[in-house]
This record gives C-alpha cells, structure tokens and sequence, in this order.
C-alpha cells in the first residue's frame, strides 16, 4: 500500500512515507497533545500484531487537529485502551461522522466541526474506481457550501478590521487564551483513500489537489493551518508484498499503475469528494460544549434556505 | 527584493529563486515554446543596463502557458523586439487585462482567457499594506464565479464520461490532435506582489495560497496543469540592497519582516485577489480567431443574468 | 530562535518546524520506538513550565536512529523521568560524547558509534561566529577517516558480492532478523548549532550541507537510512521575541541576519564540523554488548597506525 | 524514460520533470549565458522530429555552469548549428572528458575543470545493472582524491582569513569582477543514468546521493553554488510507453522497478561513480586559456606522488 502526503503543518510520520512511499501502520487522527500517547498505543498494537514479534521498527502515522476551545486538551485524556478499542472496532461499512472521534471537540468556520466522509467513483469508461475522503474539520474561514455564501449570511465571519486583533494572540504554544471559536485558525486534516492502481508520485499529486477541495469551502488558509493530505492506495497492484524470501526482495516487482494521462479524473474526484465532506462534517455535527463553552451545529434549516435562496441545491 | 514561488509545472529560473530567494530580472509571461527566446531576449537587457557591464551571471524569470489552440505556438513568433518592448514600456498605473500579451491566445473554462489582475488593501489596523495579483489564466475546469455555476449554466463543462476521452489526446508532447478548447487541460501562471515587508518563507506561503483562490474559481487542477505562482516583496524593507562595499556584504543587515503571526491577513488578500483576477481575466478577454479557430468571449450579459439568480452580486 | 531542517528519514516535529521557521522545544533523541514516550515527556515539560499554564499546543521535536541491534527496542525503556532528568541535568560546557544517552546502542560503519561533537569558530574577520554540530551515529559504509580508508583496512567493510545478501533482510518493520553490525543501513541525526544571525531559509541551506560532512566519512547512503540534518540560531537577532502585547505582533520585526553572500564560510564550518563531530563519535565510544552481542570499539591505536600510514594525521 | 533530479541551484526544466517522472528531451549542458538559445536550438531539434509535425509542447532540459572566468560568457558564441551538430553526434562508445563541450571553460578546486565520467556495474547477484555518471564540473573548494589531499598539497586552498574576501564579490550578477579561480564559488552538474528498471521517487533517491559523491571530492557546498544532479532510467520496464490508442492511455501499464529493498547497491554505485567522474574531469582536462587568463590542468605527474605518498593508489 502506497501513501503519500502533502501538506503546511505536522503529521507524525509522514515525511518517512515521503521517502520510502509505503505506509506501515493504521493512520490515525487526535487531538494535537495526544498524538504521542496515541503514537504509543499504536505502536503496542503493530509490535504485538501475529508475525511481528522481531520487528524493530515502526514509522506511527498519527494526524492531529487542535481542539483546545472545547476540550481539555492539556488533560491528554486519550488512553492506550481508547487508541487499541478504535483499531479493533475498526470495520467497514457507513463512517461515523460529525463530533466523533477526533472530531468530536473541534470546531470549523465557527461552526461544530468533525468527521465528515465522501466519496466518487469514476464511470467504468475511465476505470470505474472509486476516491473516498475522510477529513477531520477544525479550521477557520468564511463558509461556502457549493458556492452560496452560508457563512456570511449566517453571521459567521470575520471584518476585516477584527481579523488582526482576534488573529494576534493565536501564537501557537504562547498564548494565555484559548481558541475562540470566532477565531480563523487552525487544521484540516484529509485523508484520501483509491482502489486505483496510483503510485507514490501520483498519489501526491491527488492529495495535492484535496487543498483544491478545502479551498472552495471558504477556508482561510491562516498562518496556524497545518493542514495536511496523504492519500493511499488499496490496489493490491501497488502494494509492496513482502516476499518470505530476501533474495527476491532485490529483484524487480510488476507492478501496475495508472500513466499520468489518466489521473485528471482521479484529480477532480478529490477535489470533488474533499470538499463534500468537509461539509458533511459540519452537517452531522451536533452542538458540543466543553470548558464552559458551546459551540453550535451549523444551523440545517437556516442553511438550506440559504443554499436554496442562492440555487446550490438541486431542488 | 524577496521572492518565492510554488507548483506544479515549470517556470524557468524558479529554482534558483527558491534557493536564493532572490529575483534578479522582470518577470515575464509568455507562450510555451517561446520561452527560450524571451528568456534571451531577457538577458540581452539585463546584461546592457548600465552599471551591468561586467555582469557574467543571469537568472532569467520567464513563465508560460500553452496558447496553441489559437496561436501557431511552433513558429515561436515573439521576437526579442517584442521583449525590449514589452519591458521599455511597462509602466505604473491600470494594467491592460484580457486578451493582451501572453494572454492573447489562452482559453479557460472553454472561454476566452487571458489576462487579469485584482488587489487587496488590508485596512491601516492590520498594516495596511497592499496585495496585487496578476494572472495569465488558460486552464480547465467548470467556471464558477463568487460560487455561482456559471459554467454549468452556459454549458461550458464536461460530462463524466466524456472526461476520460476528451483528455486522453492531451499527451504533453506527443499529441497530434491540437489542445480543444472543450478540453480540461491546461495552466496558470500568478504573479503576487506586495509592499508588506515579507521574508522569503512567508512569501513562499502567500504563494501557496494562490491555489487556494484558483480552487474556487473551478480550476480541475488535471494532469497537465502546471499552474504556478511566484511571490515577490516591493518592501524596501527585505530588499537585499548591495553594498559598494565587499566587505559589507558579510555582515549582517538589518531587515524589517511581518512575523508569521501577521500573515493570515496578507494570506486571505492573496486568496480574494487571485479568485477576482481570474474573473477579471474572463471579463476582459475579447473573442479570439486563430488557426481556423474561435474561442468566445464569456458572455457577460448573461453570466450577470446567472450571477443575479445565484445571489452572486451584490445588487 | 530559528530552525530548519532537512533530510530522507524522519524526525517527529520537523515538517512544522519547516512551515513556521520556528522551533518550541528542546530537540530530543532517543530510539526509534521510544519517540512517543520521549515527546510525550517533552510535552509535560512543555506544559508544566512556569507561564506556560494556558498553552494548549505543543510541537515537541523528537530525532530517533534505531539501535536494536543492541538494545531491547521493543522494551521502550526510556522512562518519563530519564527524559526530565535529562532536561533538567542539560548544562553548558563540555558534552558528554560516545556510548551515551541516545548514542548507547548505536553503531556506525561496523563499530560502535554513538554520540559526538564539534565546532568551528569563523576568523574575525569572517564575522567570527561558531558553528557546533552535535551527532547520533548509527549507520552504514565504510569508514575513512580524514581520507584515510580505516574501515577497510580494519576489515569491517563490505564485498560488493554480499551487499545484496546481507542488505535484504534490512526491510524496515517486517524483518525477523536484527540488524547485523556488518549490515550497512541505518541512520544518522545531526544537530547545528550557531551563533550567527542566520535566517529559516539560510539554516535551512546549512543543514543540507551536513550531508556533505556525513558524505566524507563514507557514508553508504543506504535504503534504510533516515539521515536528518536539523539546524537553528541562537543569535537574539533571529529570535522571535513574543511580545506581551498582541497588537505587536502583527508589526514587522527588526531582524539582522546574514546574506547569502557570508554564508560560505558557515556551510563550510558546517561541512568539517560534522565530519568531525562523526569521528569523535566513534573515538568516545565504548564496547558495548547487549542481546547477547558485542560490538567493538574502534581500536584506537590501529586507526592512528592507519591515520599515520595514510599521511592523514598531523604528526 | 523516467528522470528526477536534486539540487540547489537551476536546471531549465527540472521542475516539469519531478512533476511528471518524465523527460521529453535530450539533456544538454551549456554556459550560463548560452541557456535560452541552446533551449531554442533543442526546441526546434525536437519540433522537427519526424511524427512530432503537430507537437505544441516541449519541456526543454538544459543544465549550466558558469564559465565566465575563460569564457566571453557574455558572447553567447554556442550557436544553433552548435547544437543541432552536438545532437547529430552524439553516439554510443567512448566519451570525450575534459576541456571539451561545456566543459571547456570550466574551473573545479582552482584547476581546470571540465566533462568526465564513470560508471559501476553490480554483480549479477545484485541485478547485474549499470549505473553511469557524467559530469561538468566547476566548482570550489580544496581537491581530495581518493582521500588524499591534494589540492592542499598543491597549494590550491583558501585560507581561512582569506575566505571571506575572495568570496565577497562573488555577488551572482552584479560583481564588476570576474571569478577568479581561487575563488571557491561555482557549481557542478551530475546526471546519473542506469539501466536498472527505477521508478521516479527511487530515482530521486538516487539523483541525492550524487551529492555525496560530490562532497568526497573536497566541493564547499558555497553560496553559489548551483549543483544539480538528475537521474534517469533507460529501461525499458519503466519507459512511458505512448500508446497509438488513446483510450488505452487512461488504463494501468504493467510496469517493473525495483523495491526500495534494492536500492542500496545502486545508491552506493551513484557514490561511487559521481566521485570518480569528477576526478575524471580533471584529469583529463587540459590547461586552458581564455580573457587573459589561464587555467592549469591538474598536474597529473605531482598529483600521483601525492596519492602514493597517502596511500591512495593501489600501486
């Protein structure tokens, strides 16, 4: 399985995928101070994994978004046990989404972020493969959803004149208040997953074009974003099989993937599929409070009328 | 004067910008294989500016996009009369837009494209500096205009299963089928300046941020795309003054930059002016014969007709 | 203080680092699975630090080589209070060097690597700044020293026929055999330490020429090798001074830094002190056995009979 | 025929090539100055091919060094015929190194510098493949060979003191003086070829570890220095083969490359054949006059006493 990622901020262990093109663990998403204890635990689970017991290293991928306005993030209430039940309730089937998991204390464009989750599949002349999207929302900026202005109409957006002063005190690690919701900072994190044979160039340039996705949602793109994509491929025709034996190891592999020419579909399926979970993060968010706080869930009706008033739904 | 780029396709001279974070000539926007003309034309007037008589090293700024649909590319006819002219006569004041320049023969959105610049001004509680970006626009995708489908209404896009056939010819170099205008292919060149005093990592990130106002234009972002935009500083702040004086220049000099704490406004600025040049290079542009070919103008009339339904303007 | 890196591997933090130019923790070492348990500790030291009581985001820098062939790395015996203890023992002056800390398990081109370092103080007159580099050994080649072919005159090099069969079992995480000391891949971190007033993007240029000092003692640049150059100014001139006052913060800074025209004799000092800081590494180092092997020193006065037939000492 | 390239400075359409894993011309290596017009002349060597009659794009790849200090740089002398006839010419068999093509004016270590070339061929139980360097070097810093130091011996070194003078005019383009070859600034092109079937990400990896093939020479890595290395694969396993059916462009090729597992053979081939290539370069090279000014091939009989003297020949 090949992974590849691109990105503005930090994601424990992407730049060995980088180098080497092969992802080695489950990724996994959290909250920014637990990603080392979450990085443990995943490490527990890959080392005592049948037919590992020798192995001596392992490259954690742990992504993270910054939650700290609702939850009690310096708590690092992340435990071991929590990290080892996510992996094994694992399954496939319909993704939870809105405040779950790692999403479940973050907040976009002022609105209750989340899990959010899409997918396209592409027509069986170009392949009939299929692009899904998980994204984790905590990010700032003036909502669009499909090109009507929702948060604006909404109220929720920044003057320009407030932008420096509720910008400034968002130092990273410095300052003495926490994130306001009204604040435009903060991460995306996108994780792109194909069943499309794409190698590990390829598969950068379709996780480059999920920032493509998260621009048409009205994200800011302010100085604390770390956003960050990787995408990976399923296709059995990519995945480096580890032949039981070495001598093997250093002889070429086939391997079958998709030419340059045939990736603008699997392009515009990312941009496509990112950008609607972003929203479905929002829609299936609920209302959350934490810390004293409350951050509220995109207002549905509110929305829909708007969408409708600007003809960005269908019907 | 800093300047930083970022991309996906070429631009000559860009790596040596991103090293040095140093611009050494004009920046110059011109057809795809004529590049190398320009680039000597280029040299020929840097290396006779007076005080430059001794000058034995030139890094050449030229940046393309491919105009072959209209113009007949492979007769290169951009002669290095044009460039001294072109430079000679650059001057301060409104900015010829639409089908002009480079931009006299590029298509995007299947409509006439070209060129296009817009601004920002932040307001004087955030520095009130200036953002300006200049686009030379000739890329794919469905138009969408301050998130009205303005594209989709006009019919001016793909059908899934037409993507994969109408893109397949598009091999960069092999082709013999010419570049349709019906096809998703194709670039971007943006060039961002600012007066704000702005270091070379942050002008690298302002630059990153163009993609973002190129996303919610409808750009495609597909195979062929070697969209670029490059970052420059006017500060007299950051420019690398060069001392008479050897020995000065091993000493430390006394720059004035924008911590990264006040870059999210600079970064929204560079988002807005982007997504309102590429409009502007849509606005401007005339319809355009060539090679036996039409490209039309984007009808305005009726783009307002579609812009008014969606909420799209202001009145 | 300002710091950039750059490299093949990976290093917890780093891509952050890059992005923001900025570095918020001490930079940490340790063994490849201990890298979530140590940053974890880095961010209770984070946290708990007086002033630090709100903070809410920590980007903790962790650099690992894998030392399993001696070390039970799967045990993760790196306790929370051996990273605050040494933290809190971290003082001035002479730096402990060889089988230490980090560097207790390592092993370099056969031997037993670990911990070293070194320096280069600029002539006044080229500012008379200094340049320490601070290494983890724990790779693969064939040692020369000062040009002078240790390795292979000490037998510990490799047959060109057996590269092959003694490099395949090297596969990262799936290998059921330990890494052999007579196996070439493994990794290296290298630290740069300046005093020089040097910008991100110059810290940046310095690191990358760590590789240069790492290439000169034979280095073999293998598959597995996750070499990690990382680099920062102490110079107050660079130093991002948080300012009390928010509105501050969005007002350019007066920095001094140096120009790429004085950074030649810093990449220099950065090129000798590193392959200087690897020698020293492996002259401090014990013998050291653990899993029930051993791993040898380099017979210092075999290497100085080396050193002397190959004109390669002084006297 | 895949190709990716590392590196500091500029190669006119290297960023086209990391993009999109793929080299659409010939690489040719020219002066400075002569970039634009040798671009131009490939450009229309490539227009004119038969088949390429409709052709509209070309990624031209032309790689430089500066050779100013012999070479009216400023003439531009190489012509299109130049070009054109370089191409027509080039052939299988033996390859001219030294003071010829656009190698004939340059300076490496203070000596006369030029083309040169090696090559290593794996084991049959490696792969049996080939790896071949070529390079033009011209570049600073003090000459070891095979560990020895020669240009220390020879008197071709910088003082430290000196350092900072001789290398402050070295400003890129507004010096009034020309480079003197005791002057450490310049840079050096590598391209790495083999016939190993390399994927574009590995034979990125490889183009890095020219750069350390470089560094065992005695190269200073200075400010300006603009070493670029590129890689490319001549297998037929990894060739972007166009297929006369376009549809049969959007489906997945079978394509062969080697496992990162493989990798560390040819990474130590590149080592290995970059350093010899440079010596190469030297050696071969004649002295060359030019602007009243001479450079002084390697003296060949001095430098073997040296390299007897530190043990560096075998005989």
């Amino acid at each position: 399985m090949l992974s590849l990622w691109v990105g503005f901020g930090k994601l424990m262990g992407s730049t060995q995928v980088n180098e080497l093109g092969e992802i080695e663990t489950p990724i996994l998403l959290t909250s920014t101070l637990s990603v080392p204890r979450v990085a443990d635990a995943l490490m527990d689970y890959m080392l005592s994994l049948p037919g590992n017991e020798d192995v001596q290293s392992v490259n954690p991928l742990v992504a993270e978004t910054n939650d700290g306005y609702l939850n009690d993030i310096r708590g690092r209430h992340i435990t071991r046990e929590d990290v080892l039940a996510a992996i094994k309730n694992a399954k496939n089937g319909t993704v939870d989404e809105g405040s779950v998991g790692a999403g479940t204390g973050t907040v976009a464009f002022g609105f209750k972020g989340g899990i959010g989750t899409a997918s396209r599949k592409l027509p069986s002349g170009l392949g009939g493969s299929t692009v899904g999207v998980l994204v984790q929302s905590n990010f700032g900026g003036i909502l669009t959803i499909n090109g009507a202005p929702v948060g604006r109409e909404l109220g929720q957006y920044y003057l320009k004149e407030q932008l420096g002063l509720t910008n400034s005190p968002g130092n990273r690690n410095t300052t003495s208040q926490a994130r306001n919701p009204s604040e435009a900072d903060g991460s995306i994190i996108m994780v792109i997953a194909t069943d499309a044979p794409v190698d590990a160039r390829n598969l950068r340039r379709m996780a480059a074009r999920a920032m493509m996705g998260l621009a048409k949602t009205g994200s800011a793109g302010t100085n604390g974003s770390g956003d960050y994509a990787i995408a990976f491929s399923t296709s059995i025709d990519v995945r480096i099989r580890i032949s039981a034996n070495p001598v093997d190891r250093n002889t070429a592999r086939n391997l079958k993937s998709l030419p340059n020419d045939a990736m603008s579909p699997l392009f515009l399926a990312v941009i496509e599929a990112t950008e609607e979970a972003i929203y479905n993060s929002l829609f299936r968010a609920n209302t959350i409070s934490g810390r004293g706080r409350t951050v509220d869930a995109l207002p549905l009706e509110r929305t829909f009328e708007i969408l409708r008033k600007h003809g960005a739904l269908k019907r």
